[in-house]
């Protein structure tokens, strides 16, 4: 697959009344923007924590299109979209025409032409859901659900609604985010959106190796040593290290990484006394997060995955409310 | 997994109130309990034989935890929940996070919280599902849909329902099971259901290799010879030999087992005239049962398979009645 | 799988009534009832190309048999069913108790048993879907959604609707097939629907070992030069080169192949100004059609796949209700 392209990825996935009609990054929307989701996400969420049904999606069809498998992502995306009623279909990509020689852009204009409304896209290629979304009409949403390096842009946006309804006003947190912020399209995804909606200070904690090239513009502060990163922190976002990084050179193991960077109890202290802890999992437990703090009153880890069922569910809505929109003007 | 356990699988599957919150075995469950499945699943059923749908589980989620492959469980189970208006999602379990070195206690809280009300649950290890039922939290309904030699109890209720419809009032039946009890959780699911339900005897016909160890005190006669353990049978049922017994030094050769003790009309004729005769399937024409018999007046092999759907249907709203009281306690 | 049987395919896929219960091949349906089809599938087009949503299907169980894996035909089967109201579950036969030593009639029974009303099949061997009826209860209507090279009608009937929306009236067309006709399941199935809904001249353009052995009697017109053959052509369709194809003696190369049956614009100008440019799809950009043409003003491509949904959803409506009329009967 070839990825270049014409358009910013916050470009395209506006339409021209400025309405999300794709959701590929949460870089270059709105403080309005992102705010609209976190409400319209908080709509479904009863005050007993369930999620409310509603059939916005009736007689639309989601595809879900995972290049690269992930049974996690791909089961809250699924369970969102029967939520608002959406036929929901998985395409199995490996079994499909791709590998009979179709071109990527041949197989997304017959899935379209199979009456998709939406495609949710997973892909290990950094860009690849912003390419898909270069090459669909009018009529489709795409949704990226993770491209490799680059966004993940829902669970930024479920991190989000956690801190707003668990710590407060952004403009008030100090955030800190500890680990692999380098290759993680997770913190990607979280710094630009806490930047977006104001937040007081962004940190990022992680041995040298592992710290980001490229958000220095961004007054995003850098901190070696975690003990000094979480001093003062109201929220305390540990990232996961991928297996695949754990036998590389950046790091020199995982017992070394849970020494230095490890979430103990005693490393959470140096933080705010009621400083919440996010993970966007699955969690290495005794490699970045301790069991005690996993588990702990502090812990808002199984909060994000619930708040992720109601964040999917408005980003799906909300695009097929901006695609029918863009649908109307093409 | 470590299955060890503090609490019995029958008092797990009760709530205070004595109501059904998961089901992991018949053992231990009342002749009202059992009945009231046995009720509930005859209510699905139309006068034609056909299904009838009834939206009880709308809005609801099942998830499918299938850690052994069974296509044949897997689509009773989903056939069943979505004529409940179920949401039905199955977990790819082998692409999961497991693999990436997630806990399972991990998944399965991580299930729960994208919104999962019931899980049903396939292990080939003995206690999987009465383990799981141990970690979820009080809103989440587990059902055993098979694990290892241990219980397959929908499997037994299904069979119980066939025997009420077509042989009628327990205590007036003479029951005989043939095969591999030693290895079997069906015959052991069955066994349970028909003591509780006051069946007249209870019947053990297999070589001694195959012979259980554990149900003497449930006063089972054991027989070696087909032809005496027949004898005045109102019920008979086969069981499957699994392929993997079938080269293991416990059976001579499928052929000679077929010979001692394959149901072939001439061995059935030693039963009572109008004895029934049960499978659970998939059934080794020539192994356990001949042609003859299988496709014969007297099979209500594919029955079964038909009232399992309305038993899985009860069972899934039972249960889900009974989480949702546990709930309301919690 | 044993595949000979009694009776021929035309008969056994009308009940008594004349009316559809299963759809096996366009062979010896009446203009009537390919007309019946047709007429259908366009009653869920919407004036803006999208696809109307009927619950025709609620409460039904379309069961979804690919003994041959199609993610292409199994999405709009499924999508077709969802836009019914149908429940869909997919049989994953690979995993399926046939492994287990199960026959073909027992697993189709046991589908049945769990209250299947239709099964989707494709199968890499000729005659299976038509086997696979002759097997069934009158319970179950039976769909080929591609058996070997002898049918794959669903795609003959939504290339007939594009036709027929696209070109007109049967009878003034002269319809041109370009490709390899003899191994072409989609070919057999459009070959029989053009003869009997009227076509003035249907035409085969091939290389001769890629020549139908069994179609002379049917009055069809064989030529070996491509521009021969488009000569005054209404309707142009593009057969897709198999892959296995590419590389065996009957095939010089896919370069070959292309410069003398390529469908560029230099060739396609010998057929009508006018002329519409179909493909079965997926298709190989540079074998048998140049970029160009697949993606010029005449083509109708995708058009096809999108009329494929509402033809499917046509085809598994009236089967039901053929069924539904054959189980009254029966």
């Amino acid at each position: 697959m070839h990825l270049s392209h014409a358009h910013t990825p916050s470009r395209l996935q506006l339409n021209s009344q400025g309405r999300l009609r794709h959701f590929l990054t949460t870089e270059g929307l709105s403080k309005e923007q992102l705010t609209e989701i976190l409400d319209f996400a908080e709509s479904f969420l009863a005050p007993d924590g369930s999620i409310t049904n509603q059939p916005l999606l009736a007689g639309r069809t989601v595809m879900n299109l995972f290049f690269e498998a992930s049974t996690r992502t791909l089961t809250t995306f699924a369970v969102a979209a029967k939520r608002l009623s959406a036929d929901v279909v998985n395409i199995d990509i490996a079994k499909s025409s791709n590998s009979k020689g179709e071109t990527l852009r041949d197989m997304l204009w017959n899935l379209e032409a199979m009456t998709a409304d939406t495609f949710v896209v997973r892909h290990s290629q950094s860009g690849a859901a912003h390419f898909i979304a270069s090459q669909v009409t009018p009529k489709v949403a795409v949704i990226n659900a993770g491209d490799g390096r680059h966004n993940h842009p829902t669970q930024g946006m479920l991190d989000m609604l956690t801190i707003r309804r668990h710590a407060g006003d952004f403009s008030q947190l100090t955030v800190a985010i500890i680990g692999d912020v380098r290759h993680s399209r997770v913190a990607r995804s979280e710094i630009y959106a806490l930047q977006t909606l104001g937040a007081k200070e962004i940190r990022v904690i992680a041995p040298r190796t592992l710290q980001p090239k490229d958000f220095q513009q961004l007054g995003i502060k850098l901190y070696e040593r975690l003990e000094q990163g979480l001093e003062g922190a109201d929220v305390v976002i540990a990232l996961r290290i991928q297996n695949e990084r754990m036998e590389s050179p950046l790091l020199a193991s995982p017992e070394e990484f849970y020494a230095l960077y490890g979430l103990t109890p005693q490393k959470l202290a140096y933080a705010k006394p009621n400083a919440i802890v996010m993970h966007p999992g699955p969690i290495n437990r005794g490699v970045e997060i301790a069991s005690e703090v996993a588990d702990g009153h502090q812990s808002l880890i199984l909060k994000q995955v619930n708040y992720g069922i109601a964040v999917r569910m408005a980003v799906l809505a909300l695009t097929m409310q901006g695609q029918l929109t863009t649908r109307k003007e093409g």
